[in-house]
């Protein structure tokens, strides 16, 4: 269920043949809702249309019918195929009038890169009649804001942005923002909070919690659940006077429920938490990886200042790699098999001694398609961490096509070491 | 201008609350468009609504008044905010009836991880009277599709797949596009075809192809540029008749003039193509990755079949780490500092040897934010081929946020050995 705590309909509508093309991702759909919704403003409904008259017209007809404000970004260029700010002028029988002021900017933006200016820049500075100009310091195409009328005391809103988001984000934060919070005050409060659990599905996580939420559920708490690979977010949302302590009551909740189940909040992902932890104990990290084939390391090397912590991996996909890196007996992988808990335990162990950690984290696996045996079926995997204490191994089952399988098993091997970190 | 060569409508509508809250970006939007792109079908509007059931029934009952086919992602989970199964059939006058094939596929499922089912998960055996049935062996839920109606011979479908990309994706190359080409034959032939390039940039692609291919695009050949990070992809498409010959023309003209600059075609990634090249000499390829952390092993290591030619990798962040297991001189190191062209040519040469490889490659530099000096300024990496004949080191400039910087790298590096390998 979508929280209407803004009272305001708000409608984003995308323009673009090459969105529905598929040749790039809608980058400001997420941008966008994300940034109204951390203001306490959802957006009801997005939509994306061709480049095409037609297409966009009904579009935004139908959002007018629908919303108090609607946002359309791009198709405000000077090319043949940005048609939006000729479309929406007609749309509404509004005269396109010139502005000296976008005239002087655009002349200015051309001149200050000393490239000349092309002729068909111009149309850049035709504005419907009564717009808003919405200045745009990275790009020649202002932003434009009609006022459209009102429903009883609540304006309508028309705002057109540029589409390069290098473009578009720093002017929807300098001059939309402002705009609606001032035209679309919030009648309430509203609080958001996403709590990242691993080592439960999604159905699990929700028995777990679902019943002992439902009373702040009926006093107005909002809760939405969200299965990734290895991991359930559950997100709280409340508004109104309620909203601190619905989400607060709610999180102490869902905190004693899956208490160490949780690894982090918000936009915290378990590679993050993993080096934090790490640094802020001193202690460092080498790994030994054999069906994840680097992607652990992978992972752990995307975060700023790994390197504090991370003395580096082996990728031991061969035997004798595991032999020679690793230091894994030639006697254990005979008798053992390479998949098996013994070689991930001398993994462990031999990388932990070799690079003189203080955890070692091993994995070794099937990943399939081929390579199955009764007893070591395809999607078996065996991760062992070593400490000064010793070595643990634990075996899972993941039968999932590659790259799941790898990024599924690398974020066990992580939540294996987080329990550790958080034990210890 | 959006091309329509197939004559239908399709519109697609994107069902989840996380998605206008901005939680999530809308992946199946470029990938669902992109292949239908890629068939001759075009997607004429895309709409995101929260899991409502006024906002799912209202999007579906507006884009069912417009288009033949209409695909609805999400909502179609164990938990309580999946309910687009239950809107759907209400909104079709149709009864839910259990299906005993997926509830004993569920059941399966769960048994084969060894996990228990959680009672709510029985809700995915419900289906729409008369729905076809489309397995979904990556999960629990299956697709869904259902005639529901024509208009004169055309008929009109309504298709519900599950939202995990993970199991959207297999379920709809097996099961969605075989019924779309049966129920909708494109009118004319439609022809497509993508040359994936390496070592130039958009510009310098679009500089050597654009005006030899006028004559060809004056026939109706038209002519896509696609930059992606370390690559720009040509796309060739046409309809009609003379659809397979004018791609055939086009495909000569652009391999005559970007020659060894094309990589692989259509889907083929970098690494799959280095692993296949490889495979055919029956030469082997091993690791030593600073900068890149794991990241181009992983890569290698996503390709099926990367066993036989990858006998592992050493991920060195540390100093130590460079010297102990890859034969990284401290000498070198104090001398030239760890991100230095000789310390690049250690690791390369001390890597080959130690693993016994036919080709190792090497990758030092730095990321950033930190640790940039005027010689050695944030960006700079050294990558570093060894073979039988010697060892060669190229020096790069990846000024990019971390991610990018480590996938673009890790681009360039492969580039390199697949240059020496068409080249042996």
């Amino acid at each position: 269920m979508l929280p209407n705590h803004g009272r305001v309909n708000i409608e984003l509508i995308n323009t673009g043949s090459e969105l529905l093309l598929g040749r790039v991702l809608n980058t400001h759909q997420q941008w966008i809702c994300r940034r109204l919704a951390d203001l306490g403003y959802v957006v009801t409904r997005q939509v994306a249309v061709p480049d095409t008259a037609r297409d966009i017209q009904q579009a935004v007809r139908e959002a007018l019918e629908r919303a108090q404000l609607v946002i359309v970004t791009g198709g405000l260029g000077p090319t043949s195929d940005d048609i939006t700010r000729d479309l929406i002028a007609q749309l509404l029988g509004k005269k396109l009038v010139r502005d000296p002021g976008i005239m002087a900017h655009i002349e200015g933006y051309f001149a200050a890169r000393q490239r000349p200016m092309p002729a068909n820049n111009d149309v850049q500075a035709m504005v419907p009649e009564g717009a808003l100009v919405l200045p745009n310091p990275n790009g020649t195409a202002p932003g434009l804001a009609m006022r459209v009328g009102a429903v009883g005391k609540v304006p309508q809103w028309l705002i057109l942005l540029p589409g390069p988001p290098r473009e578009l984000r720093p002017l929807f934060d300098a001059d939309v923002v402002p705009l609606l919070q001032r035209e679309f005050p919030l009648a309430a409060a509203f609080v958001c909070r996403t709590f990242r659990s691993a080592g439960l599905g999604e159905s699990a996580v929700q028995e777990k919690i679902k019943a002992p939420l439902e009373a702040l559920v009926a006093a107005g708490l909002e809760v939405g659940y969200c299965a990734r690979v290895g991991q359930v977010d559950v997100r709280l949302t409340a508004s109104g006077a309620q909203a601190a302590s619905l989400v607060q009551q709610g999180g102490s909740v869902v905190r004693g429920l899956l208490s160490a189940n949780i690894y982090g909040l918000d936009d915290e992902v378990m590679e993050a938490v993993v080096v934090g932890l790490l640094t802020g104990r001193h202690q460092t990290l080498a790994l030994a990886e054999s069906c994840t084939g680097g992607g652990l390391a992978n992972r752990i090397t995307h975060v700023p200042g790994a390197s504090a912590v991370f003395l580096g991996g082996l990728v031991t996909y061969s035997n004798a790699a595991k032999q020679a890196f690793a230091g894994v007996r030639a006697e254990t992988l005979g008798v053992h098999g390479p998949v098996s808990e013994a070689v991930a335990r001398e993994m462990a162990s031999g990388t932990r001694e070799k690079f003189g950690a203080d955890y070692a984290l091993a994995v070794t696996g099937i990943a399939g398609p081929g390579g199955g045996t009764p007893e070591i079926p395809v999607g078996t995997v065996f991760i062992a961490l070593a400490d000064a204490s010793g070595t643990v191994v634990e075996r899972r089952s993941n039968v999932y096509e590659r790259a799941l399988f790898k990024e599924l098993t690398a974020q066990q091997a992580l939540e294996i070491l987080r329990r550790r970190l958080i034990s210890a």
